[in-house]
């Protein structure tokens, strides 16, 4: 059963609340892929985007419109205007009196939950600066359970920036949920921080770390890649250094497992080569396309009655 | 009987055709809300906004997609760059020749009528510059009219701005036809301007005029509040001393009639405290939520074969 | 029959394709007008432009929302920054992996050929730079055949900027598998390029060329009218005397055939006389309408199970 009002965070869900999204988001599938639905028919999701985020904004755009519903948007340029005139708070009352639901994206952490206290209609957070993003972590999940056939037991790596990066950090407690064995793998300077270890600890998950790619490449089921800054080195030759360690290309892939999945949240940069997208590991693109499926179904349970 | 190719301005409404567009927006109100409608399925209504003006926007594209409609989009950024390329004339042939009717927002006044002259499709004017917005007056009726039974003979107070602000001159004008009686509250040198004052008083309009907001409090069954431009003041201080007077509290209603209702068009900024939202008098918005209504009833009357 | 997965040139279509498209574009055409559709409903149309082109967004999405569909829209801000971030590539595969087929237009020659590489979804190219915009030859066959009745053995003046005007140069190849007579009329320093010129007299077709604007317009059925860019010319009085050339006022028209109809891509600046509008000569208006109806037919072909 899913009994929320609104998705403002990782931590909110249980779970089976996660098992229910993830199984309607199976039911919902073959819409997402271009069957005809109006189970949203008349009903209108505002999208209210503070900061521009194409990927997601789009996503939601296209979960809505392939259940029959439609999309009022509030772009970024219009949303800096208007948070000159009034708060939030104002906006969300307005915008929320037009709409079936709101999905709030801004830079400043707490805005989404702000934004539901004073909402008439259900928030989906997609993203307040280095706060939540729940759908992401949901779609990933997605993801894993659809092209693994589960999620309990697997080992998973989360590569990359663990440090700054707010997917990894709801990731890994999702995962923690599932009884997933993880890998952290990162730079010493972008260590996942030392509060989300002890939680993951705490839970009794089994966590290693290492800043070698090249061994973990060869044990896990989930290679699960994020994007390294270049901004986040003061020194270009470290930035080099690290990101030449942290590339995957189909050279170091030959000894992988078989069953081997690479995700990566997108957009990449370096950190895949393109030649892995031909290889039988690549998942990227079709998690993109999970995040519709995903999302559908959010949009299914909070507005179109329940799952 | 509705029988307008264009809504241009208040003054080409008769009270009967005010009359009929409320009485319409009355009967669509539970498809604002979510009642699943294909009246407009398949047309389409161009937004052709040469300034930004989220809301009204919003409320519009809300208004077509919740009775089944469809919306294409010519934004600010857009609308500049084509008018350097083309005349206004040129502009609504073609995209009126797309749409099933066209909503013009335009920083010039007069540029909705000009549409008029030449689209093929009926004009809504969203407004156009220090000219008309009649889309706004008709949702301030409507709201008067659903949250107090009736417009007629009601005591209504004007509030703020009352020189340069659109909104209160078409406001006052409709008033006059439905008797009511109306208190303009302003500072001197932001009083109604003298034509529309003998306007009204032509017309039999019981007007009082008045800069002392405190007294009329108490005595109105409508008080419509507008801001008051900190950049219509030379002297910081002055502003700062009209604006300490025009804002609503609590405290300030303690002593008002039972039946007030506070409207304002929104965005507000200072001049009234948040406080004042729970309150049972605030109406405002209740009065952004109806825009949607109303602009349903003239979408319905221009593009889906009358009332 | 049609059996293209992508649109991308015209040099990539047959006559007895181009047949195809406007026929089925002649059925549509009640559709362009409003009568209600669901051909495409539950599809999702991703238009990606990468540079602004108003108009061609705008009829695009018409034409899919006339017929039921959907639209996202990534703008040419997005894209911008979208292409900081990741390959074109990359951004094909992810909203390809969204919507049931993609509009491209882009300012570099050969991105929606590249994109169609990527793309799992059928591409229409919309205009990349100096390269191709085939659905725009198509909607000018169309007021063609509507028109005129027919355009084999039509007499075609082409007019202004032969040089650079990416349109008339698809229209004259175009315009050589219906056996029409081409005039190409332009200033000496804008003559059609010879490469262009050798096709059409291989082909056959019977090519005269003038910068006489004056004697062409009595003898010929379709005058397809181009816009002279001022900075084409480093003179600035070389450019005025050919604008003035260059323009059609009724005045120049007196001696015209009864049938001839006047075209033009839009906008136009001064090349056509406000005063023209009024002629029975006068199509451009109705040629932009027009390119509604083959776009639906297009995309009715790749997305909604062919003809």
């Amino acid at each position: 059963m899913f009994e929320k009002k609104h998705v403002l965070s990782m931590r909110e869900f249980s779970r089976e609340e996660i098992d229910s999204v993830l199984d309607l988001a199976s039911f919902l599938e073959p819409y997402a892929r271009g069957k005809k639905s109006d189970m949203l028919a008349g009903k209108i999701l505002a999208l209210l985007f503070f900061e521009p985020s194409t990927r997601t904004r789009m996503s939601f755009e296209t979960a809505m419109k392939r259940l029959g519903g439609a999309v009022i948007n509030l772009g970024p340029a219009e949303g800096s205007s208007i948070s000159k005139g009034e708060s939030l708070a104002d906006t969300v009352r307005v915008i929320g009196g037009y709409a079936d639901a709101l999905v709030i994206r801004h830079p400043k952490e707490g805005s989404a939950r702000l934004a539901s206290q004073f909402s008439p209609v259900p928030v989906l957070n997609a993203g307040d600066g280095a706060g939540h993003h729940p759908t992401q972590t949901l779609l990933d999940l997605y993801t894993i359970k659809k092209e693994q056939g589960h999620i309990d037991d697997l080992s998973v790596a989360l590569v990359g920036d663990l440090k700054y990066g707010r997917t990894v950090h709801s990731l890994a407690y999702a995962l923690s949920l599932y009884g997933a064995d993880i890998t952290l793998v990162s730079p010493p300077s972008l260590r996942m921080p030392e509060a989300i270890r002890s939680d993951l600890f705490s839970k009794g998950t089994s966590v290693r770390e290492t800043n070698d790619l090249s061994v973990v490449v060869n044990s896990v089921d989930v290679l699960y890649m994020t994007r390294i800054q270049r901004e986040r080195f003061p020194d270009p030759q470290e930035y080099n250094k690290v990101a030449r360690c942290y590339r995957l290309t189909p050279e170091s892939l030959v000894n992988a497992r078989k069953n081997l999945i690479i995700m990566h949240p997108l957009p990449r940069v370096d950190e895949i080569s393109p030649a892995v997208d031909g290889t039988p590991h690549a998942r990227y693109f079709q998690q993109s396309f999970y995040g519709v499926t995903v999302r559908m179904a959010l949009l299914k349970m909070l507005i179109g009655g329940g799952a």
